[in-house]
């Protein structure tokens, strides 16, 4: 048995390829020998640290927001108010090819809290975390008079999560996926919003 | 083997009732005999209309957007532009027992879209559709003098199917669902800030 330490940072070096190949094949598809091949270990050598697919799924979401999140805060620190506002969005949206990739794998992990209540509770986490942060950046908004709009707070903050959410289906399209300059052009657009003339 | 019609007839008596299986157990976990049994069907007897899990899981999809979008119609008939969007958009919502119901649905469909290319695109086909029809009501809105905003109209329409589709996640939330109420707002400050003041 490895020390504990060890084995954590093992245990995160093994999700960081491993969500990979979940974003890219699909987390159903991708199986847990090709992903022990893919983390450089003997088929079944993931066993020490997941018990299975299922919580090898759910630690790579976890493991992609816990991603998301360190960007957020490295991309607001220093900002506030609108401007944190506009540093965090950025960072959700599906307009880079790793945010892309981010989002192959929230897609499944939401469509799962369907039938989970397990998945449904991690995905509530998530999101009442992002409702906290958002609405406290919409407040300090508020207070440098950039957010004037009638609009009550916690709606406001709904309407820019549900967007980032919505546009994780919308840039995985086919044909017509919403290209990154139409991203960008609704954030803008969202935030104008928020102080009409 | 039955007439052409009365097959018609049939597989849609069989999607109308085996859609809310897979909403409420989930599209993966409800199996063919439940569904059959649900149809009031043997065990196998799906056969004829279905060849198998994905193609009946692909009908149940097609079947609830064909529901959505007869309900839009209906809503919409003899409204333009904004309030026609208004309508339209109110059906989408999961804002009430039938329409989370249909979220249940849309939300395992959207995921699958990731891994399966002909899911992803009976998706981009279905938004195309959508955003077409958006379009034209926001034109209509720009013809009405109520929507005035200088955000360029596919901008405008992207924004409010990403709020919709976004809102499919966020009302299936078990501990924070977004209630209807705060999706009716969402909704008006949407549609108010397409005309600023």
């Amino acid at each position: 048995m490895p020390k504990l330490v060890d084995r954590e940072v093992r245990r995160q070096e093994i999700l960081e390829v491993t969500w990979r190949l979940m974003a890219t094949r699909g987390a159903d598809a991708a199986t847990m020998r090709e992903m022990a091949r893919e983390a450089g270990h003997a088929n079944g050598a993931l066993a020490p640290y997941f018990a299975g697919k299922d919580e090898l799924v759910e630690a790579a979401f976890v493991h992609v927001f816990d991603r998301t999140n360190d960007r957020i805060r490295r991309a607001v620190v220093g900002k506030r108010g609108l401007s944190a506002l506009r540093a965090f969005l950025v960072e959700v949206l599906p307009a880079t090819e790793d945010t892309r990739l981010e989002a192959r794998i929230v897609l499944p992990f939401c469509s799962r809290t369907v039938a989970d209540d397990r998945f449904a509770e991690l995905n509530d986490a998530a999101m009442r975390r992002w409702r906290q942060e958002l609405r406290r950046l919409v407040a300090e908004g508020r207070e440098d008079a950039d957010v004037t709009v009638d609009t009550p707070d916690d709606v406001l903050v709904e309407q820019l999560v549900a967007t980032a959410l919505g546009l994780q289906v919308l840039a995985l399209l086919p044909g017509s996926p919403t290209s990154a300059d139409t991203q960008l052009a609704m954030l803008e657009s969202a935030l104008t919003a928020l102080s009409p003339r």
